[in-house]
């Protein structure tokens, strides 16, 4: 690939931050963007941009002149991003920006969906065949800017939207199912959990970078599931931390309610991400959780 | 209806003109935005504004405070439209006016989507359950912004989505199907038209306004097809124009092609708006076209 320029959104947050060492791997000259100041790994050059600030955005495609885009940049914060009115500014400085990013010239752009613009249902979830009907404000944008991004690449580039599922691993928000769960039995507390029954597809932020990184450097152009393909029940996900730090009898099911809109089941079929993308997850959730307690293990002995 | 104060986008186009009286025939107060000079009927007040820019639409809803938005503006223009990035641009600008609009108090907002958010198919489209899959840049940018105020309106205020088919009437551009076979033939000139065997759903502008007239001032929330139910060929509408005004030989079917991605079949189910709004289209085909062809007679005679 020649003189590639990758700019990457959200550079620093969870996903983010895993992508730039993968990027530069593949050859591209990584351009990172955050709107945060704090460390920044050297793995990039970096900017400091507010994204919702369009003509501070404008400037950045301008000085940068991107060959591709990695737009991650979103509202992301647990508890208060499905319903936040910020997804409304997120989607149109993300409309701004692919429209700014084909403008200049730029080649392919891939963005982050959800599983959230899914329909709920009983089976796995198909890219083409699954109607896409979310139930939240996070859903509803993503979904739209799904749309945008199509729009914005036709006769002028190439796109994916990679539709993540439930990513974990290191650098997830504390306050997420996985790593509360980790720190509540680490400290050997009690974990107040809903039901636990709900079943999800967790996937390693590592997989999920690599996703990203395929589906940037790739050519087909489409809507992916990034996912495991496996579902486990939040039971399941708690009992095996609690099998590899102790504390069974800490988990507490049942002693909160579910949100009443949660959908029972949010499972991925993956095989479009395999077929156009030769592209597989290598963490299976077992591996994954088992790294996730080490290193929680690990922190308390450095802390010791 | 107490104080009820409607912002309209798009106030001179063609569907705009047509919905002002109606809107004040309703109690509402009327403030209506264009973006270019021009005649400006008496029948609101109005504000000049260009939306695509972020400051002045912020401005116009900080001093209009509209309790309610009717949002027509978008790019337009015949031949154009289909294919523009301004389609992206115009998204843009429309999720944050809506978004303005809503955190600015706003208690209803209606937008308008069409027929091109549709997956073609053989049969009737229905709102929850023909598939969105739009062939082009505009029917993309519209599907997305569906999505975009469904989000914005989400636990804020209430919100409709006019799906309008082919709108025909007074005020019409020039270069569209209709008024421009009815001038060809009212000039005696040959027209050269495509083998006319597509089925459109056509649906007279005043019956387009009174629709949004009564999604704004109603309250049930979603997609709505406005159009008249009914199928006609291109072939059956230019020779009823013919009929009308003479030049039966002067329609040359076949002279043009086809654009390949064209679909066959564009009809709509109108069901949802009968049952939610008591809508329904009052001025059948013959007669739009008798008064289309009537006018220009007119006009013709006043020339002379």
């Amino acid at each position: 690939m020649s003189a590639a320029r990758v700019l990457v959104t959200g550079a620093r947050g969870f996903i983010g931050r895993h992508c730039l060492a993968r990027l530069a791997a593949r050859g591209f000259e990584v351009h990172a963007v955050t709107g945060s100041g704090g460390a920044a790994p050297p793995l990039a050059q970096w900017h400091r941009c507010d994204l919702l600030d369009e003509a501070a955005a404008r400037a950045l495609i301008e000085c940068t002149r991107p060959t591709h885009l990695l737009h991650l940049a979103w509202i992301a914060r647990p508890g208060e991003f499905a319903d936040s009115a910020a997804n409304l500014d997120w989607l149109a400085a993300s409309v701004r920006l692919v429209q700014r990013f084909f403008e200049a010239g730029g080649r392919r752009a891939v963005g982050a969906g959800s599983c959230a613009e899914y329909a709920p249902s009983g089976s796995a979830c198909r890219e083409e065949e699954t109607p896409i009907a979310p139930a939240t404000r996070y859903g509803e944008a993503k979904a739209a800017m799904h749309l945008a991004l199509r729009a914005a690449a036709r006769g002028r580039g190439g796109w994916a939207w990679a539709r993540i599922f439930f990513p974990y691993g290191p650098g997830e928000p504390p306050a997420r199912f996985i790593p509360s769960v980790v720190e509540a039995l680490a400290r050997a507390e009690p974990v107040a959990l809903t039901h636990g029954a709900q079943v999800r597809d967790f996937v390693h932020v590592e997989d999920v970078a690599e996703a990203c990184a395929a589906l940037l450097a790739g050519e087909a152009c489409g809507a992916y599931n990034v996912a495991s393909g496996e579902g486990r029940t939040l039971r399941e996900v708690a009992e095996t931390v609690a099998a590899l730090l102790g504390g069974r009898g800490l988990l507490r099911f049942g002693a909160r309610p579910a949100p009443p809109e949660e959908p029972p089941y949010l499972v991925a079929d993956i095989e479009r991400m395999r077929r156009d993308f030769a592209w597989r997850p290598r963490i299976p959730l077992e591996e994954g959780l088992r790294r996730a307690a080490a290193a929680r293990g690990a922190q308390r002995s450095a802390q010791a």
